[in-house]
């Protein structure tokens, strides 16, 4: 009788990371720890799975519906996680006593949300957060600033623009045009700018029955942005409205934000201060950022993140702020697959006879480091085939090893790229691949 | 009105990592992938959430009760990962034109069980697998030893020892006994020889109703092992033996595989030979391996694994054979808690005003590098405060800057484990931490 055979799938919206995209998605998380290390951030660990309470009280309506939420066999209401914040602000609630205050976190894990499939979108996807919290400094933003700017260097991406506002300043304007009112939904409409343009922007702002000349108003300055002399466009601001105290609160916020970044050997190049930044997310209430790769920008941000000043709010009376940001590693990527990774050096070793293996593995073991991936063929098979393994995986390197090398102690080194062979001692292998 | 707050708190049998245990797992696995690249190892990833279906033709019973199994938004019967086992039999069989022959994997990631919960036992738990697949060559077993040795030598764990058997070599013996219809039995009552010891295995048998010639004969044959001159020791096993083509061949190949391994430089007693490692598991049916640290055996086995001769039977006509192991991440980490971890340096930067955080930021961006851990105490408080902060947190120096040392371009440096402080200029201050 035949078998009855699963075919191999995954769910839709979910997906597979084939080697070679799993190894760029590990370099690449390997290039960041080091560097959330370097400012003092430590990791932490909280479950996939949580009680769905915990979850169903934050983020959007859309988030809610989104969720992956079920009945365990012990009769729990539980939930897949939707992000690494709201699991963060449980987290700090829960552990206030043991963590202390200030505290800087990173966290890399996935999330679900079950959303319509479509192209590049997936329901499980990596988050890479990193927050500080538990103080009102500037400092700490300049702080959050600085470690995007380091984590992109390190990444050699290619140019990218941090792009800075402050919801107190956007806040500040709605006041002045007598539109708080609206705030939110205002905010919802100009994070989109990017995705439905000027136009679309006044279109939806019109559907809130704004007036034509706060519109204008409201569009002409969500368009201001500096690049250079970022203190005098700030002074400018400043020095044409004193009064309304929420706006000032923002710009000089920002000021003393980039009196803190221009201090710094970063290149001034890569901060603009650009009114139009709204981020979606109700929690923000102060300095946002969004990042934008030069050669990319329709990939949209890489790295978004700001100030909110009530973290646990769900968790506890008692407020605790902070400021964070998330790396879009899923975007980057896709960037990173437009540059040359450079990759350790790869040598395979390919036994002719079967009581070559000892002698194989000797070798193999011999040259074989951290710097090096050293792989030995399995099976003695015709070299057409463990050469056409080599090409496929990528190696630079075949070391070749029948009889007669076994007989002389010595080895055969192809050199895949130039096709140049050579007969080497194995006493100088080491040395030929220093 | 109060506003309604939501107790914090995680699902029974799950947990957090507090940032000293996330940075010791995050230390181990940094410390694993460079091991696992320079054989040649590749990483993949596959979702969290599988087609129930997928995972539930494999694994035993009781694993299939404890399936995080629900009903998603789109009415696909789901569930989350028991293993990382079965995803590996899935993907590689739906990716295999893409894959090639052999291929070599390494996975880290959690699984879910909902197990009944006791110490020490989690539902969601962190799986650390690499397996050698599409070769039937003793090559490879030989291959996925000598990575469990070089990942406990480099995580530096203490003695240990990796004991290896032939599920050949207990299938043998069943023959010879005439008991081959019970062996799925006997090797699930072996495999608890560690928990129930001697004369509990002795009950367990006494219940299949074998003989009590037959019950000895197995237990002193399971009580057999060798740590030195394994050689002899398998061919005086041979020399009796030689009608009994399973047990034989058994033997046979380990005796290929120390072969291989004594030909390399690594110590020969942290390899012996025992017969009583059974794996519960029935998908092995070749040499398998169960790994014990000699200070604390009561931990169990921290690394096991072994060879298949079809990993992929549920989703493929086609054989596919192959070998791995799993390492103990979390049983790892409390053998770990035991030795000291050597820590990067930790530099506190304190700012005495709030005028002289211009300049912290520069000293900080001075100092920082991979290899060290700087972090700006984002606030101007008392001294007091910060030093307590930088206790609590680990650091091992504080750099003081109040107006004093900011007027004259210095920083005072306070070693917190000699008490000694000392006034540096700020162009010493690289030199001073190098």
């Amino acid at each position: 009788m035949d078998r009855f055979v699963i075919t191999p799938r995954v769910l839709s919206g979910f997906r597979d990371y084939l080697p070679e995209d799993a190894l760029a998605k590990e370099n690449l998380l390997l290039k960041l720890i080091p560097i959330f290390r370097s400012f003092g951030f430590l990791p932490i660990e909280t479950p996939h799975l949580e009680y769905a309470d915990i979850l169903l009280k934050q983020g959007s309506d859309e988030i809610q519906k989104q969720l992956y939420r079920f009945c365990d066999n012990g009769g729990r209401d539980v939930a897949l996680r939707f992000d690494l914040t709201v699991p963060l602000a449980r987290y700090v609630t829960q552990h206030k006593q043991e963590l202390g205050l200030p505290f800087k976190r990173y966290a890399i894990g996935s999330v679900f949300r079950g959303e319509k499939a479509q192209k590049g979108r997936y329901r499980e996807f990596t988050q890479c957060d990193f927050d500080f919290i538990g103080s009102d400094c500037i400092v700490c933003d300049a702080e959050i600033a600085q470690i995007i700017y380091m984590s992109l260097e390190a990444l050699n991406v290619g140019e990218f623009q941090i792009c800075v506002n402050n919801r107190k300043i956007l806040n500040g304007i709605a006041q002045m045009l007598g539109v708080e009112q609206n705030i939110n939904d205002i905010l919802r409409i100009i994070d989109k700018l990017d995705k439905i343009g000027k136009d679309g922007v006044y279109d939806s702002l019109e559907q809130l029955h704004l007036k034509k000349q706060v519109i204008d108003d409201l569009l002409s300055f969500i368009c201001l942005e500096a690049e250079n002399n970022k203190g005098d466009f700030l002074d400018s601001l400043l020095a044409q409205n004193r009064t309304h105290e929420c706006f000032v609160q923002g710009l000089k916020e920002l000021k003393e934000f980039f009196l803190i970044l221009e201090s710094l050997p970063l290149k001034e190049e890569c901060f603009k201060i650009s009114f139009c930044i709204a981020r979606g997310l109700g929690y923000y209430t102060g300095i946002v950022y969004e990042t934008f790769l030069k050669s990319m920008y329709s990939l949209g941000s890489i790295c978004s993140g700001g100030r909110y000043d009530n973290l646990t709010q769900n968790f506890s009376k008692e407020k605790m702020s902070g400021v964070g940001a998330s790396i879009g590693i899923d975007r980057l990527l896709v960037a990173l697959k437009q540059h040359a990774i450079q990759q350790n050096a790869k040598i395979l070793i390919v036994c002719m006879d079967d009581n070559c293996f000892l002698y194989g593995n000797k070798v193999a073991s011999l040259i074989r480091s951290s710097e090096k991936v050293v792989e030995l063929y399995p099976e003695a098979v015709k070299l057409k085939k463990s050469l056409s393994y080599a090409n496929m995986r990528g190696f630079e390197y075949v070391v070749i090893i029948g009889s007669e090398e076994l007989q002389a102690s010595k080895v055969t080194i192809k050199n895949l790229r130039t096709s140049q062979q050579q007969l080497l001692d194995i006493n100088s292998i080491g040395e030929y691949f220093y």
